[in-house]
């Protein structure tokens, strides 16, 4: 069946060479794509080739999360990018961020939209937008990630469309769009539960700002999420078992508020592991809806999910494809700035589940900087469900490198949330609810829960010095 | 005039030691007061008497923000408080919570509210509220400061209301109540517009909650502001020059979203700065309306103030309070949860102005520890704004201790608000706007914009130490 439906988009098809040739050296390009989904995989290809063949190329790309490898592997490879804003989570792009020959900022994924129709960013030269489709009216259908879609086709002077066969046809009609307007054109989010529509499946785009239409049919190139282990899976057991005691002491309400589950094999595991509970009609509000997300859709365990991108693991991915239409009026994709949105979060009291890559004995939260300085994804939107939500849960093995390093340590060494932002912390030893506990009193639980016990004398030594050698006693001595 | 007037609530007035009475050992109790307005005033010295007395008494104290010396202060040297949530500015008290005997436990003040109707504090046995007066139906008239009361009305067991005479009682009509629910009853907050009313004047409460009601006719013990000096004026002037640049530069609109400041003399400042600048038509969405939001309003400089306290220097209070009738339709007192409510702030694209105690190279910035250890205040609602605003600024000093110490240091000693929730840093050296930078750019604008010369040398030093040992460049070493 013909993707783009409307005859004055179809007239601007063109091919990838031509149409790469809109983006000069200097300018800020925006792209689509959330978390290695529904990001434009021919464009780079084709700067990377002219990068190669002796063209200055370096462009600033905007993007609302990370690219697969055909775009942020092969741009960073080719060494086209000068600034990246958003996130990422390729390992050359990263190298090269922590080479310093990258410029990277990392963001809270749900700012990335107003800052752009702000002007924060400055003008947005070009947008390289990948579609499942175009309408008869000429708007978007969006992939199976929404991102910042939207807005790009707001903000952008010109759009490159991608128009990707590969995208399952029936992601059609699963999104639910719409466009903030700022201040003092202000308005609700008009959303009270994570299924409810309040938009439109369509973006609307003026079709003179598109410039030229490819058509492509190459797979996402997102990794597959790896089975879960012990640990993750001692994780999720304390994580339903606290559930279950909450639930029980008046202090969540049953059915759960909508979950969020971060990105990545822990995030996917809590959620299998709600499979297996006694936990029913759950509902889900996140940002990436994983594998777990479908399995408990598939299981009736979860009545609806709300996310800004469908990130399925290849091996089940072509499974999922052929039953979409299922999903529909149970899974809605919308712009990140609704899926992340505090407003939203906040209100429905989103039960936050991340990950850490180390925390402190006050509670605060390293989830981006190996050793302190060394990037390894980026915030994403850990902080906007943190900061935001009714109940924020931590999650982390115990310890790293082959258990050689403790993940609780005294201070962390980069603080992407603080103590107010985390409530709750869970290892494969033991869950810690720091809920009103003070610096100390943090402290001497989080050893007692979650640390590794071949770590738990030298931290209770931490402690006992802290105690020692300060002269105030609001938080632990450095 | 009969400020109750209801007579079921009259038949239960009593005297102070009556009514203190209801509180036991070991209870917890919610306290009305923002911000050293509107709390209660003679059931502190009450129980401060019987623990004087000999009286085994300890209780736990949740409140909205500060209150007073007559409660926090009284409370604290009476040795009465073993738990402390919320936010306080008492020396006595803050003592006690740096020498460990106060266990006190900061907390985004937005939080508070759903903590407490989630039970995440426990029950609450009693709560002591001070009133303007009592309605026909037994509606609660709250002080010049709304808090937590509707939350407190909710959640607690018992009520003793403090009946002040003291309260001007035109201050009837200012307050704009909502209390809202938790999910899965959840509803969008409906403000479009600081000064949108979508409430009514009143928090309803359960009459058979009231245990005793005792009248009073005690001041409340804020302190006065003081004047403005040279650096505040300074950085009031950098903020104001910015401000006409983005406008000039399409990126903020004029007028300007509403503006949020801080609290203390630098907050105050800033928008006394405002009244003499060309910027017109302002609105202003803040916790507290302190002194300069009411000399904006009279020289008609904001149109609209929404606040949940009203904190004014006893030299301007009696003036202000004659004429408050005045402000009826320009100024609403809201609930906390809802001033400091993340969906609003971002809603409207706040501008939020919060002070710092030290800032660091990568813009990180400590807000309530000195030297990491040793509370000032507390977080209150900085990070409330900071997060949630459409632009987030930090004020401070370049220097602190007689200019014996850099308020621009290579890491702070405790982390409030992350790189990510600080865009734009002032200090009477310079403002430097931080958007879009990396850790290095952002280090190399700090010093060049905001430190102190004397410092700057330094400065760079461990920034070009940082880059020769570093192994990855996405953050600065340690």
């Amino acid at each position: 069946m013909e993707r783009i439906r409307s005859e004055i988009i179809r007239q601007k098809l063109t091919t990838p060479e031509a149409a790469a040739s809109f983006i000069k050296n200097g300018m800020t390009v925006g792209m689509s794509g959330f978390t290695g989904i529904g990001y434009p995989k021919v464009i780079p290809g084709e700067l990377a080739k002219r990068k190669e063949a002796g063209e200055d190329l370096k462009i600033t790309v905007i993007c609302g999360a990370s690219m697969g490898d055909q775009s942020d592997g092969v741009m960073a490879r080719a060494g086209i990018v000068s600034r990246r804003y958003g996130f990422q989570s390729n390992k050359d792009m990263r190298a090269a961020i922590n080479r310093g020959e990258i410029q990277f900022v990392d963001m809270h994924l749900s700012q990335i939209a107003y800052w752009m129709k702000a002007g924060y960013f400055g003008k947005v030269d070009l947008a390289v937008i990948e579609v499942a489709g175009v309408t008869e009216d000429g708007s978007l259908i969006c992939p199976c990630a929404v991102g910042i879609i939207p807005t790009l086709v707001r903000c952008a002077d010109r759009i490159i469309l991608e128009v990707n066969e590969k995208v399952p046809a029936a992601v059609e009609g699963l999104h639910d769009i719409i466009d903030l307007d700022l201040a003092p054109n202000t308005q609700p989010i008009m959303i009270t539960s994570p299924g409810q529509r309040v938009g439109t499946p369509y973006v609307k785009c003026d079709p003179d700002k598109i410039v030229a239409v490819i058509r492509t049919a190459d797979e996402n190139m997102n990794a597959e999420l790896k089975a879960p282990d012990d640990d993750m899976i001692a994780i999720a057991e304390h994580i339903v078992n606290f559930f279950n005691a909450e639930i029980a002491a008046g202090r969540l309400p049953n059915p759960l508020p909508p979950l969020q589950s971060g990105v990545g094999g822990v995030a996917n595991a809590v959620l299998s592991q709600l499979a297996k509970s006694n936990l029913e009609n759950l509902t889900v509000y996140t940002e990436v809806a994983q594998d777990a997300v479908f399995d408990l859709m598939d299981a009736g365990k979860v009545l609806s999910a709300s996310a800004t991108s469908m990130t399925l693991s290849p091996s089940i991915r072509d499974g999922i494809y052929a039953r979409l239409g299922d999903y529909q009026g149970r899974l809605v994709l919308r712009p990140q700035e609704i899926s992340n949105a505090p407003e939203v979060i906040k209100r429905l009291g989103v039960i936050a589940m991340n990950t850490a890559i180390e925390f402190d004995l006050e509670g605060n939260v390293n989830s981006t900087h190996v050793g302190g300085t060394s990037l390894m994804n980026g915030l994403g939107g850990s902080g906007d469900f943190a900061r935001g939500s009714g109940l924020s849960i931590f999650t982390t093995a115990s310890t790293a490198k082959a258990g050689t390093l403790s993940c609780l340590v005294p201070h962390v060494s980069h603080v992407d949330h603080t103590e107010h932002d985390t409530q709750i912390i869970v290892t494969e030893q033991g869950l810690a609810d720091l809920r009103g506990l003070t610096a100390y009193e943090r402290a001497d639980l989080l050893i007692e829960k979650c640390a590794h016990p071949k770590f738990k004398a030298e931290l209770r030594e931490f402690v006992a010095e802290s105690r020692a050698k300060a002269k105030a006693f609001h938080a632990l001595a450095r």
